[in-house]
């Protein structure tokens, strides 16, 4: 089973005051580059892979979906999620994406955003994701990247003139992580982004896009946290369909 | 015009003393890797971008390619292929991949090694290379790694704990990158590996394998100075096919 650190006290309360928490995908900068590699979402029968407090889920219906399958593993995230919508046609349901079963070709669309990077056994996932997408379904989904993930202690350092640089190593050495954000023992599982590729491609799927977000001008004025973002990328973006 | 570093003394003299020159193909570690991309070249029309000493040329005709148009933009290079070899079926020709033209569906197969990020309208090339190659034909090839590229001091840093890491920063600014290998002032030019991808994707191109390459252990215990290309991918080879 995966871990759930979700819903570790410490964790979930940090979570919860995050801009992407409070504000929901507004609050997340990426969240621009991710909409504009949505399908039309009218009609479709949408997957969502780790809803967390659902704001995706409630999104995807003001776009017209006609239904929602939004899983997680954290009770808490679910029960404040199922609180915020007395939408029926959004289903709320407990799953670990470790050992997930779909019905065949029952999804139109799937998408998950910062969660197959808890996911140990991602070569199962994503052929359980192809069997249950019907064909030229999307799947659209965000994962750290693994440029941010590899390192054993990752993190800036400064130069001798001053400037900061990312400290990478490790980058082949695939496998968990273990890092303190929010929580201590937080394990993610490293994968080079070929292999992230290459199990997609072996799974049948055909890769669309490859974003490897920075932010754009407008959001480093706004926040200029985000520019260490266009030194290494923190975030992947994929869009593949069947 | 594309910098044509190889015909300056300095780095004709070097480069004709690496490995990959002296000994060929079996000089080059990532060649195994390659070479278990490779479709069959039995009859196959090939082009080979950025060709050198025409070692791999000389190679698809031991596995029984019909003809071999090899390119490069040194004259160097080209004077020293064309006398490793008398046969009529490799035609060596130098021209410059910045604006290269070749006619429709002229090739089975197309190959480059470490030449494309020497390339500023890579889009270009794709394109060229896209119409040159019949459905179903393959283009492997091989750039440093973005990864690599990317630093505006490219190098090693190491830690308190003594450990080395790879200084990573400006990943997501694309464009030159000069550096001094083998002569002073190489200019590379620095593209995300999501670029380079999209590009493909755009084209027209399927992507079909996305290697980071990392050296085996038994190159490792052969050679120790490889196991840096663990800590981060120097090399990039990526196959597709239209």
């Amino acid at each position: 089973m995966a871990q759930n650190i979700y819903d570790t006290p410490a964790f979930f309360a940090g979570y919860s005051r995050l801009d992407r928490s409070v504000r929901g995908l507004d609050g997340a900068p990426e969240w621009p580059a991710i909409r504009a590699l949505l399908p039309d979402l009218r009609d479709k029968r949408v997957l969502d892979l780790g809803c967390g407090f659902g704001w995706f889920a409630r999104w995807a219906r003001t776009e017209g979906a006609a239904h929602v399958l939004a899983i997680d593993l954290s009770e808490n995230m679910l029960s404040r999620a199922r609180a915020a919508t007395g939408d029926t046609a959004i289903d709320y349901v407990k799953a670990d994406l470790e050992n997930l079963e779909l019905a065949e070709a029952a999804f139109d669309f799937a998408y998950s955003s910062l969660a197959f990077h808890y996911i140990e056994d991602f070569a199962r996932l994503v052929r359980t994701l192809y069997r249950a997408l019907g064909v030229g379904a999307q799947l659209v989904f965000s994962i750290e990247h693994p440029i941010y993930m590899a390192s054993r202690r990752p993190g800036w350092m400064t130069r001798d003139d001053g400037r900061k640089t990312w400290a990478l190593d490790s980058y082949a050495t695939e496998g968990a992580r273990t890092t303190h954000w929010l929580a201590k023992g937080v394990v993610k599982q490293h994968r080079t982004l070929g292999t992230t590729l290459n199990t997609l491609i072996d799974a049948g799927f055909v890769v669309r896009h490859v974003e490897e977000w920075h932010p754009t001008p407008a959001q480093i004025a706004a926040n200029a946290n985000l520019a260490e973002d266009r030194e290494r990328p923190m975030l992947l973006l994929i869009a593949v369909h069947r």
